[in-house]
């Protein structure tokens, strides 16, 4: 299959991996998650897993666990959410009933890595119809800080709905498409809780958090404020709400693989009002809180789970 | 200054920051150290700092600090080193004496955030002569696994010295020079300790752990084993020894702030001969100690302590 032509997901709810390799190896190890496949019973520990929420934070994850958890019934006041990938600190795994939860560090490149070996661990796992969210935060342009941002499109910093991924030493450009009823359903979710504002907007992805986002207070800045306003401005004429840094990858992965993805994140600040992280831990928590409200809303609706315990 | 001009390190020693910004700022909040200039009394916590040590793995900086602790004679036996940003998930950070530990994540993005706020640091604290390490761990060319390799240059997916920084959309090339000396000098301190084989030679510093790194064992592959043998010996020819994930950003970084910086990682395996991590945990664990113990030693013959205790 040449390069550029690599096949889209199929329509039967499986995971599919574009890889010709992996059944004959006899064994494959997810290093960075600590699990293998001689080593644990992956179709035993996942296989009814259908909603997979990713994040950066690992105490996020955490608390979304046990936030489902209640939200779902299924708390058991004794219980503690043993972290599955205990045996490493790349990143961190929890799992309730049907909802897997799985911090994904910062960045593209650590995100992807994590989508490799999910995508593997789903697979191995024979999981079908899953559906991927990704709960995040994020920096708002020309929205007021707390709206929750659902991505109609991920764009890189040139506002193009694509995701650049370097094989051989070549450049290929996928597609950053995301699954537009999944994305309705979720703005809907927000309406339905009308506890904060939800928008459905492009999110730009970056890979750079300071001069990536022009912002002005990093390390090094080479431009002025009117240049930084110019850029931020052009980012909301084609449509850009929120800016963050893993979108793009996590889009393009997904859609190679046949998962149903979507990203919902919350944002801390109005970037064009300031670059500084500046309201107080309080402020900034709640707001941190409503992306995984409204994913906790959805996954209700989608098992039936008429009220919360 | 016009973009692609940067103005490269002086020589006075102290911490350069290309940003005429900051100094207009009433307060610096690093958001992901969840530290600032309002809060925290950043001199006095860390002006005496003249080692930075940076790797990916949070429980590595601390097992780092506890045996340079050891090796300085700095241990109190009663002693936590407590997490300085135990405020956030984002990062760890760990001192002892004139050593600072910071953990920095997995791939670019990550260990970016990390050196724009772990640069201002230093920048506000108003260190002078600090010598920035990343020690890691990488995959190998050509090399026996365990083998710990001195970055000469950092290369990347098509073997060239640079990283890629995006500005207001717009692409600007960075030199990714190392100090030559420093990186002599870990070399030199390779052989003093004659405990495992130490190297020079150029590493590449790739966006991605799989495809990236031309991995036949990642969810998506669309090039044989001949593809990838290719792509190595290419590499390998081109002088790289090892593959990572960060040394780019980190010496372009460095070199813009006028910080003497190495990049010291071990090779946990031989691309050439495979894709997956087999080596049991005790290798593993056991190759991972070595560029701390080189660094130990450095950072020793740099302070003239004589011996370990």
């Amino acid at each position: 299959m040449p390069l550029g032509e690599e096949k889209n997901g199929m329509c039967d709810g499986s995971i599919y991996v574009n890889n010709p390799h992996l059944d004959s190896m006899q064994e494959d190890i997810l290093y960075h998650f600590n699990l293998g496949t001689s080593t644990h019973d992956l179709p035993k520990m996942f296989m009814d897993v259908k909603f997979v929420c990713v994040g950066g934070s690992p105490w996020r994850m955490k608390a979304f666990t046990e936030y489902i958890a209640k939200e779902l019934g299924l708390m058991d006041p004794n219980a503690e959410y043993p972290n599955i990938c205990a045996g490493t600190d790349r990143y961190a795994m929890y799992k309730v009933g049907p909802v897997l939860c799985v911090s994904h560090g910062m960045g593209i490149p650590s995100i992807a890595i994590m989508l490799h070996e999910l995508i593997k661990l789903l697979y191995h796992a024979r999981c079908t119809d899953v559906t991927l969210v990704r709960i995040g935060t994020s920096g708002g342009i020309g929205i007021k800080p707390g709206t929750v941002v659902v991505t109609k499109q991920s764009v890189d910093a040139m506002f193009q709905p694509r995701h650049e991924q370097i094989i051989l030493g070549k450049p290929v450009m996928r597609s950053t498409e995301l699954d537009g009823e999944l994305a309705n359903d979720l703005l809907q979710c927000g309406k339905e809780l009308a506890e904060f504002e939800t928008i459905i907007g492009n999110t730009m992805c970056t890979l750079d958090f300071y001069e990536g986002q022009a912002r002005l207070d990093g390390a090094f800045c080479s431009y002025s404020e009117d240049d930084k306003q110019h850029y931020l401005a052009e980012a909301y004429a084609a449509g850009v709400r929120n800016i963050e840094m893993e979108s793009s990858v996590f889009a393009a992965m997904c859609k190679l693989s046949n998962i149903r993805a979507a990203v919902v994140c919350v944002t801390l600040l109005d970037r064009q009002k300031g670059d500084q992280l500046t309201s107080s831990h309080e402020v900034l928590n709640n707001y941190q809180q409503r992306p995984q409200v409204l994913l906790g809303h959805y996954i209700k609706k989608q098992l039936n789970v008429s009220k919360s315990s």
